[in-house]
């Protein structure tokens, strides 16, 4: 791509950890997609699909502690485990029935709702997991916006289902012209999720969060976070709370 | 890999930025590659092939300029040229030629240099590039120590020609049964390094900065930079000077 036709098409960065995300932040007009595939993105799109009203993510459990107080349905993950206590954790399931149902629940991830908060200052924030892909993809194309992948991680490192997710995201928007200013961290993405997208479960076999995950018997929240667009609604984030954007 | 036999292997992770090593670098008893493919690490290397005693590595210039007055040769780039008043770059070519042979120099590059300070207080740091990988692999394995493949990026961004020889030297290593202990990033960085082996060069084609440099006039640098095991040296930081593992 010359130099000239760049100006004129939109950036699309993979931020590999939220650490980084500093680095790549610089121009806040732009569109940013949080992804904390196992399992707090894949479940508030879950919760959104069951006919929650809106979503208050929270980043520390003293605040989710207070909404609890106030009389909130209030879940808290730590370490992929629920926090005694609290009504929920972050798996999808945990959604399904219809206790939720018009509902405004609040949500205390490790590693999501940090990133969410991080996210605040850009034009908009959106929740993005397998199980929204083409409704995201389709979001990100009517904003018209450069576009930043952020990748939730695991306690600031690298994890592969983010990025898998984030290269799904940047290979599917990158084939509308207006998308193809690819950073490294894109291309890399795309490559591969373009080598593991026939089977992402056997690819996904051996990272860290499948296995910590499988050891705690979550191989049905697995294979729900890897079915695709199981969803066609995108959280969106306005102001402090997440809600739905086809509300 | 059972929890059990992790425990009887060493750690193999790829750091994707140095932004992120704080995060990696959790135990200092372990060695780390620095890796600055376009072009630092190549030209450290060049370097010591081409016979220099040894080499200081500096973050600034104003350290750079201090030798300078004290009679080196000293090399200084940023944002991928030389800078004004010093008696080379970063370029590999730059090396060729008698004039530094027995030669302490001192160099400071935009990333390369800094990411070795970062490194200083782990048990080894040596430098890696595509033109001495097999004897990096070699060293790491005789180390035998958990390994932190360092790569220097661009400005904290995560780049493909670090991260593809990260995957290289994971991938080479991994086939002794003692480095399996991979992390996410080694799985990603040996998934991208398998699909791009046959022709790295193309591989890169719209790498960020290999764009950056054409636009430099530099295609005899990349070529040099991708090929690989030019070298059987392995440079060493010993304190603050870095010199050959053969000498």
């Amino acid at each position: 791509m010359s130099e000239e036709s760049s100006g004129n098409t939109r950036k699309v960065e993979v931020v590999p950890s939220p650490a980084l995300f500093p680095v790549y932040f610089d121009n806040t007009d732009c569109t940013v997609v949080v992804i904390d595939i196992f399992r707090a993105t894949s479940a508030i799109c879950a919760a959104f699909e069951s006919g929650i009203d809106s979503l208050i993510p929270v980043a520390t459990l003293e605040e989710a502690i207070e909404y609890k107080q106030k009389g909130f349905l209030v879940g808290a993950e730590r370490n992929a485990e629920i926090v005694e206590g609290f009504d929920f954790g972050n798996s999808p399931q945990g959604f399904k029935g219809g206790r939720f149902k018009g509902k405004t629940v609040v949500l205390t991830t490790t590693n999501g709702t940090r990133a969410i908060e991080m996210a605040k200052p850009a034009y908009k924030v959106v929740v993005g997991a397998f199980t929204n892909l083409t409704a995201v993809c389709k979001y990100i194309e009517k904003e018209d916006k450069d576009v930043l992948l952020l990748c939730a991680g695991w306690k600031d490192r690298f994890n592969l289902e983010d990025t898998l997710f984030a290269g799904a995201v940047a290979q599917k928007i990158s084939k509308n012209l207006r998308f193809t200013n690819l950073s490294d961290s894109s291309i890399a993405a795309i490559n591969m999720y373009n080598s593991a997208k026939e089977d992402t479960y056997e690819f996904l076999g051996e990272s860290s969060h499948r296995k910590r995950l499988s050891r705690l018997n979550m191989e049905e929240d697995i294979i729900y976070c890897l079915t695709l667009d199981q969803s066609n609604i995108v959280p969106v984030l306005e102001g402090d709370v997440i809600v739905s954007n086809n509300k």
